[in-house]
C-alpha cells in the first residue's frame, strides 16, 4: 500500500512536502510524474530516467496496455515492471479519460463504458470491477478508479450525471477491489477520482463523497480539458477542504512548468503530464528563464546548451546549436535529448519547490517564479 | 596524421589485425565505423557511442552537412568533433556518393560536379579541391578525395571514363591538399578511392595510379551499388595486391554482418555501412545464431534478451517480448534500443575478428562463421 508522511506545511499556501511510501521505494513529494504512455517515456532509457533523472514513480497508460499488447500478456510476464525493466514505482490511469477522448462510438451504461478501440475498432467494455481486475494483471502500485470525465464545456446537470456515475462507479471498484486484496499480498493501491467539470458545488459533493472511502489517496481528474487555466485551479480550491490532510491529492493531466508551482500552493503532492515531452519533440524546450524554440534562427550557432543552470546531460554535453541542427534534420537524438532536459527541468522545478516548503521559504519561491516570462526574453 | 601500424597477419587469408593512430584515439583494426549521417548516429548519445560500445572513430557525411548546417557553421563552432561533442575520432567521406545517388540534375565536367540539393533545390559544385576545403573546415581526422562512384551496370568504357575522373581529382584533391596542410598544424589525413565499377582490369589500374599518391590510407568504393556480392568480393580481391601492405584499406558502404568478416579475409581494414542501424529500425536485428524479425508473432511474450550472448544494454534489460511491443507501437526507444544493439553486434563481430587473428585462428574464425545461418531458426 502506498502510505503518505506528511514533511512539511507551508504556514501561508496550502502547499505541503511529503513522502509516499510504496513498495517499489519512496517518493519525495510534491513528485511529477514522467508519462510513460505505451509502457515507455518516449525516447528514455529505463537507465536515463533512473541514474540520470532520478525518477522515482512514473505514470503508464490502461486503455494503450489494455489494448497492445493487453494486460494478460504483461501480467504472464511478471507484470508491468518486469515488462518494462522499471523496478521502481508505477501509477496507472483507469483509461476512462482515453476512452472519452481517443476511442469512437462510446457507449456509457450505469454498468461501465463500450468503446471502440483507436487501433483496429473491436469493441470492448471497461467496467468499475475490469478496469481493477487490469490494473492488478500490469501490477502497478497505484491505480485509478475508472470515471466518466466529461468535456469542456458541460451544462450542470451532465456535469452532475457523470459526476454521480463516478462516484457510483468508485464505490463499485472499490467493493472489488477490497474483495481482490483480501485474496492476495499484492500492495497496491486503488485511488478514487473526483469529477464534477467547472462547478465547484459539484467538486465538493463528489469529493466529500470519495472521502468515504478511506482510500490511500485521491486525484482531480477533469481537468486541461480545454478550460482556461484560472478555472482548473479554482476546482482545485473547491476540492481541497472535501480531501483528508493526510493523503496524497494528485492532480491529473497537469501542467505547464509555470502551473506546478500553482497547484502545489493549492495543496497538490502529484501531477503528471505529457506536456514536457510533446513540448520537447515539438521544438519547445524549458529553462529557468522561459521557454525557447530551438528552431529560432538565432539558436543556429549558439554555443551555450539550453539552459546554463541545468545539469541534465543534454545540457552538459550540447550546444543549442547541435540541438537545432537535430530538430531541423528531423533526427531521432533530437527527440530524445530534448526529452530528457524538458523532463530534468520539471522534475528540477519539484525539487525546487519541495525546498523552498521544507525551509519555509514557499511563498517567496512562489513570488519569484511568477515573475519568470513564459518565453526567455 | 593517421598512421597505420601492422600487429598480426593470417597465414592463410589476406586478413590483417593493426593499429590505426590518430591525433584523436588508436583505433584497433579491424574496425567497423558506425555511420554518423547528420553528425548523429541516430538515436544514440555520444555516451551511448563512448561508454558502452566503445566506438573509437565514426563516419560522417560532408554532402549532408555541406548542406546543413554547413561546414562555416560548424568549422565557426570549432569543427565537427565540437559540434557533435563527439572527442574520438571522425572520418568523412567527400560528399561524391551523395551527389550521386540523392541530388538531382548533376552535371559532371572535368572540373567536378554540379548538383541540386536534395534539400530545397539549390545548385553547388564539388570540386575535388573544395571537397578537401569542406572537409578541412569540418576538421575530420581521415578525409576523403572526391570520386565518381558509377551506378551499376555500367559499360567498361564508362566505367574507364569514371575511373580515370577519379584519378584525376584524386591528384587535383591531393595537390591541393598539400598545399593546405602545409600551411597548417592540423592532422588531417586524406585517403583516395579506386573505382573502376565491376572490371578488375579497371580497379587494378585505379590502385596502382593511386598508389602514386602516397596516402596514408586507401579505399575502395563503388561498392553496394547493386551488384551481386560475389562481384564485390572479387574487386576488393583485384584491388588488394596493388595496395601498400602498410596502409589501411577501407571498403565504403559494406556490408551485411555474415560479410564483415569475408572483406577482412581479403585484407580490409576499415569498413562502415547504414545497414545495422537502417535495419535495426526497420525490425531486423543482429545476432550470434543470425537475424531476428522482431514483429514476428513467437516473440510476444519471448522473455529472453535479442542475443543472449550480447552484453549490449539493450540485451542486459529488455526482452525480446518488450522490443517486439515498443516496435509494434512505433515507438521512438524501440530505435533507440535496437540501434544499440545492431551496432554492439557489429563491434563484436569485428573484436571477435581481430582476436581470431591476433591468435592465428581468423581461418577456423571463418569457417565457423561460415555456416551460422543468415536467419535465426
Amino acid at each position: 500500500m502506498a502510505t503518505f508522511e506528511l514533511v512539511a506545511e507551508c504556514q501561508e499556501t496550502h502547499a505541503r512536502a511529503g513522502l509516499l511510501h510504496t513498495a517499489r521505494g519512496t517518493i519525495e513529494t510534491p513528485v511529477f510524474m514522467p508519462v510513460g504512455t505505451q509502457a515507455t517515456v518516449k525516447g528514455l532509457t529505463q537507465r536515463d530516467l533512473a541514474e540520470d533523472l532520478d525518477v522515482r514513480i512514473l505514470l503508464a497508460n490502461t486503455y494503450h496496455l489494455y489494448l497492445r499488447p493487453g494486460h494478460e500478456l504483461i501480467g504472464g510476464m511478471g507484470g508491468l515492471h518486469r515488462f518494462m525493466s522499471w523496478p521502481r514505482a508505477i501509477l496507472t490511469d483507469s483509461g476512462g479519460y482515453q476512452v472519452f477522448s481517443l476511442s469512437d462510438l462510446r457507449k456509457i451504461t450505469e454498468e461501465g463504458v463500450t468503446f471502440q478501440s483507436h487501433l483496429d475498432g473491436d469493441r470492448h467494455l471497461f467496467t468499475p470491477e475490469s478496469t481493477v481486475d487490469v490494473q492488478m494483471a500490469l501490477g502497478s502500485d497505484i491505480m485509478m478508479a475508472l470515471d466518466e470525465c466529461p468535456e469542456y464545456p458541460v451544462s450542470h446537470e451532465y456535469a452532475r450525471e457523470a459526476m454521480e456515475r463516478t462516484v457510483t462507479w468508485a464505490q463499485a471498484g472499490f467493493a472489488h477491489y477490497r474483495r481482490k486484496v483480501a485474496e492476495s499480498d499484492e500492495g497496491q493501491s486503488l485511488f478514487p477520482i473526483v469529477q464534477g467539470s467547472m462547478f465547484p458545488d459539484l467538486r465538493r459533493e463528489c469529493a466529500e463523497r470519495l472521502v468515504g472511502l478511506e482510500a490511500d489517496g485521491y486525484a482531480v481528474g477533469g481537468l486541461s480539458v480545454g478550460e482556461p487555466r484560472p478555472l482548473s485551479l479554482e476546482m482545485v480550491e473547491a476540492t481541497g477542504p472535501a480531501l483528508p490532510r493526510d493523503r496524497p491529492r494528485y492532480t491529473m493531466g497537469v501542467g505547464m512548468p509555470e502551473e506546478l508551482p500553482e497547484y502545489v500552493a493549492r495543496g497538490i503532492d502529484m501531477m503528471d503530464c505529457v506536456l514536457p515531452s510533446r513540448n520537447a519533440r515539438n521544438g519547445y524546450l524549458f529553462t529557468s528563464q522561459g521557454r525557447i524554440i530551438i528552431k529560432n534562427t538565432r539558436f543556429k550557432d549558439d554555443r551555450r546548451p539550453v539552459d546554463e543552470n541545468c545539469s541534465c546531460y543534454t545540457c552538459c554535453t550540447y550546444s543549442r546549436a547541435y540541438l537545432r541542427h537535430l530538430y531541423q534534420a528531423g533526427e531521432i537524438l533530437y527527440a530524445v535529448l530534448a526529452t530528457r532536459h524538458n523532463l530534468r527541468r520539471y522534475l528540477d522545478i519539484m525539487r525546487e519547490i519541495r525546498h523552498a516548503i521544507v525551509l519555509g521559504q514557499f511563498p517567496k519561491y512562489l513570488k519569484a517564479v511568477r515573475a519568470v516570462p513564459v518565453e526567455v526574453e
